[in-house]
């Protein structure tokens, strides 16, 4: 937990922001890196009206001088154009999949505050924190991507890509998708989901390379990169299933099948062969690519409304609607790798330490020549 | 974040304790009940050796005087009949699996050190803490349970029990499942593993009942109940996949499938007539059952053991065998019951304030009767 | 630790920030009374040209809707009207007394950045944290207020005023103090220190009232109200001592002498007839006025500047000078009300516990009718 | 912040624990040199009859194999001799200055559990840490020393003395003061106090040289060093005011009077010739020795009892005896020793990272090679 942020705003407010504290010196900032990971989170099939209107866009608000870090804290700050907040109706009837009804009873006010908040357009702040993350890790050349392995009742092909491949793949993808035959079943379906004015969800994979042995840890429960990568995916709204490797597929094979093999080599140190733990053994990176698969729901709000209940006369009534998507997969793998991306600069700061960045990769070094000699 | 523990101790030192901070005063500690839980996760068939030379039972370090606990830190003691960590060989050749290697690397120091703070026996103390949250969570009428649904290739029936089918099948079950018939399908394959040197994995569910409407938050990415629970479970030994509600399925049903649609009657208030969200909706209780799965790999430890490397040697050689346990679901549920129970007290504390039970509770009705009349 | 929060900016940066986190739903916000403390921290004898440049104003960046918090992370920005940062020259000689040469060693930068950062502007941040936790301790009935003893050699006499007191001479005086005749004197000497082109530190004290009995806590030292307050203070730039009560007299006297004894009568409950522990004993709040008294150190930067070393050339040289104030107590004073207000609303709300005003509330009164009856 | 700790146990309970979280492993733990410092805070003219009765010896509860941390949570336990906790007699008149009272009202509980978790006996665990702290420091080079300046009205010189100096010198002496003629003044005092049935305070100072220039930050108020100091110290029984370097006196000199000048030599670096700052600057240290005063109020508990109230009958009584001390400066002194030398290994930890003392000590040398080319 050597970083730390706080976000801050509403979907229709003026402002969202974040501010992260933690980061070291010397980190060179490229804004347009940080809006191409918002942009990102803006594309997929299946999105409605809002991410067509709004081009998000970050500046600074602090802890850069001279498009570099300070080792301040850094803040973003994303001005909405679609600004209203104060002018937005009020809402009676609580949609179901939403914070709406608990929130609402909560913080005893009414349901409008509650899902200004609550809306994923938080996760925009979230995206720009994963894209600080990125040019962080890129200077050890870590790399995380991410790719969409299923939307609804279609999946892509059980065929392992490497991350190479994958990056090639997706960047010719509307979708996030690898697999172009896929992706059309998928925006087939996706059409089907609109056409019956219902939602879809689907299931992505972020995967990580480069990564030093020995992030995170075994010793305290609060320091295992499992725990930690698994806290920062499900608090991402909409997100429901964590799996590292080969997730509830583990449960039903034997030890024999489900470990992987050890070995050595003087140029690769210690490796695998496979990688059917994700990366992560004993709360631990043990070399091999992290992989993590994530489940999304459908998006909770339906353009054919659930029954609910109308808050004034407790009466039966269908849910509110509000303008929304239809599928938010894509977008979600985008925010998934930027949560997976933030929890690696995290562990790796606890680990190094250091304050400016040179002295952060003096103590990298220092550590991978210690591992090679042991 | 109201409670905070750590825990200390290693597989084969002379102690293992734990001491958690920020309970209310006036709890009564019944030691029986949370020895009771030690007790049950001894249990189960498939377990090795040392299951059955110790009974685990702990005593109290401090924060209870006269049987109640005062506000102060509360710690448990449990000293280790099979103290011998100063005389156990040390290792070399790391088990694919386990902390091992990584930790070995990381820690700069030989395998035995790091297998002893990162064996399951550490759960131990989660336990304890688990039972202690059960006898919080009791005076609010919360229940939380487990039972386990899968086996390696063999899993129970889909059906929904009710947490008092659940409670009452499982008090019969030597391996906390709720389907005799499953469960004698069970042993066998655990018979099986036993034959073929080899070890298993499987799934087990928790549930919790009584929580009233609004425990954790939407507001900020730590509040999030899942997201807390998350890394509770997944930061315990063997857990790969945490799945709320209908979990990995929610991504492959239409939106209109996967929600818990909002009705209200005078008596029960707010509630739902299905639980597909696990009872989570923008991180906070929805008045539903909790309910969550859990993922846990075979055990990495086989009798017929895995290509690994002598570490002082760099060749390659069959990894060590420590004496173990062939499966260990029924134990693992009763963790996971533990962690979640954990994690619900914590918010608990957090939503309802107070430094004795007597407030706690005050606080706790004032906020039911306030969402009665809202 | 309910709340927490972050700060952001550079003291010539576009932008100055703040996010806090934990403070509930329901509670007004008049950002006029919060900018009115942004004024208070800008006045007193004795300041630089910036502080009649700016009039420091802070907007909204989130958290609250239609004037009311909503339970989500609240967020501040100032504008700065003197943005220009990248502009600003870079520095070799560092300052004795500031951030200046650790900072630059330290993070492997030039002194600007750190200067920039190290700023005591970051404190309009606090000051506008302080103005929310005022609104919020308002409806508890709790006041903060502060007034200045010392202006260097200049101390006002030794008579102990009621808040009330405080209040109404601080009103009418331009240096936060209470005693016109050494107000008049505090003017001279600063007159002095202008003409000699030095700088001058001081004193004040903070008071507050109206704390319920039993905010903080004796059982974990985290949470000693003392300690809490005391790092609050200590954090600020310039302030070197910080005294409870009595203080360091506390070390000079008898135990018969230092303690306050207790009474009680129906109408108060219990109470003190002195102040001498400064309404702190064993880390809470025991029922008498909270009251801690600061020592700030002179303004680091002098007009006479002080020796140096120039870091590219390692040469003996003068300082650098920045533009300054020469004294800054009344301000100091302004500052150390907004933290000892932000830390009593944390101890509040950790206490209380509470999502809305009207729960903590309730909660609150439940917990002073338990004190009443017990 | 990353050691983390939580201590338990009660006066008279069976036991004290503690548990730390965060120290590296191949730290070399001699239990000798921990235990040595509990006998420490045992000495000094004053004490009652409990520290002639019990000598403090703690044992390990986990941490540490064949001698050396692991790198996993640390644990020390100390068996009560004097164990009747539960055969305590209730006590029902509050004593003033102690927990008692508000520690009553806010647990809803008696004074009994508050004593006996309120006691100072609970900072043996903190002396055990500090013990710990100072094993790590050692291996850099930085030593951690205390004397007490003040017993009631006796002050030591103002004569300033190098850390050899103090550490001869209070080595021959029983009240860890390094001015023998003032020490018999002060057991003079100490003697009235006895004859009096009261009680005295006092003042001490600690210090530590040999730290590198950097520890801490400026950039967030969570890591100014001088915060973190003095919430640890202030969190201590009876510590009412800290101040760094000159203090109180720092708001009484002009600024030219208040700053340390800097110098550069090949051989030293950047140096200072005064410190006035007490070693910190912008929350950092700055090469300077680290120097900080604290002041201890009277023991609270007298044998000339104050005036309280009986807490069943609300009646005007005296307030409870408990056996105790008559003056503690010199074990506070060694208490603060413990707590400055925690909180500096723990600024360590934060800049350096590494998880093994050997990682530790080649990141320490890599900035101390940065800093001297800089």
């Amino acid at each position: 937990m050597s970083l730390q942020f706080i976000t801050c705003g509403e979907s229709h407010g003026k402002y969202l922001a974040v501010i992260v504290e933690g980061m070291p010196s010397g980190l060179e900032i490229d804004l347009k890196t940080i809006n191409h990971e918002l942009w990102r989170r803006q594309q997929g099939y299946g999105r409605g009206a809002r991410q067509k209107i709004e081009k998000d866009e970050v500046e600074i608000l602090g802890g850069v001088v001279h498009g570099k870090t300070t080792g301040a804290p850094i803040g973003f700050l994303l001005t909405n154009k679609d600004f209203k907040i104060d002018k937005m109706p009020e809402l009676f009837r609580p949609r179901p999949g939403h914070a709406d009804l608990a929130g609402s009873l909560k913080y005893d006010q009414g349901i409008r505050p509650v899902l200004e908040r609550a809306s994923a357009r938080e996760t925009t702040m979230r995206v720009a924190l994963g894209g600080l993350a990125k040019l962080f890790l890129k200077e050890f050349d870590v790399e995380v991507v991410s790719h969409i392995v299923r939307i609804g009742p279609v999946a892509v092909p059980e065929e392992l890509l490497t991350i190479a491949e994958i990056k090639k793949r997706v960047a010719e993808s509307g979708m996030n998708c690898a697999f172009p035959k896929t992706e059309k079943e998928m925006i087939k379906i996706i059409d089907q989901a609109i056409e019956k004015r219902d939602s879809l969800g689907g299931q992505f994979e972020v995967r990580a390379s480069g990564l030093p042995i020995g992030l995170g840890s075994y010793v305290h429960w609060r320091r295992k990169l499992d725990g930690r990568i698994a806290q920062g995916l499900m608090s991402v709204q909409s997100f429901k299933a964590v799996e590292f490797g080969l997730g509830t597929k583990l449960g039903e094979i034997f030890g024999s099948e489900a470990q992987d093999e050890i070995f050595y080599s003087k140029e690769k140190g210690y490796y695998r062969k496979t990688d059917r733990a994700g990366g992560v053994e004993g709360g631990m990176t043990n070399g091999a690519e992290l992989s993590v698969r994530v489940t999304m729901k459908p998006i909770s709000t339906l353009r054919r409304p659930l029954a609910s209940v109308n808050m004034k006369t407790k009466k039966s009534e269908q849910a509110e609607y509000e303008r929304s998507d239809i599928c938010v997969v894509p977008a979600g793998s985008v925010i998934g790798e930027a949560v997976v991306a933030y929890e690696l600069a995290d562990v790796f700061l606890e680990k190094f330490g250091g304050d400016s960045m040179g002295e952060v990769c003096r103590n990298y070094e220092g550590y991978l020549e210690q591992v090679r000699k042991s």
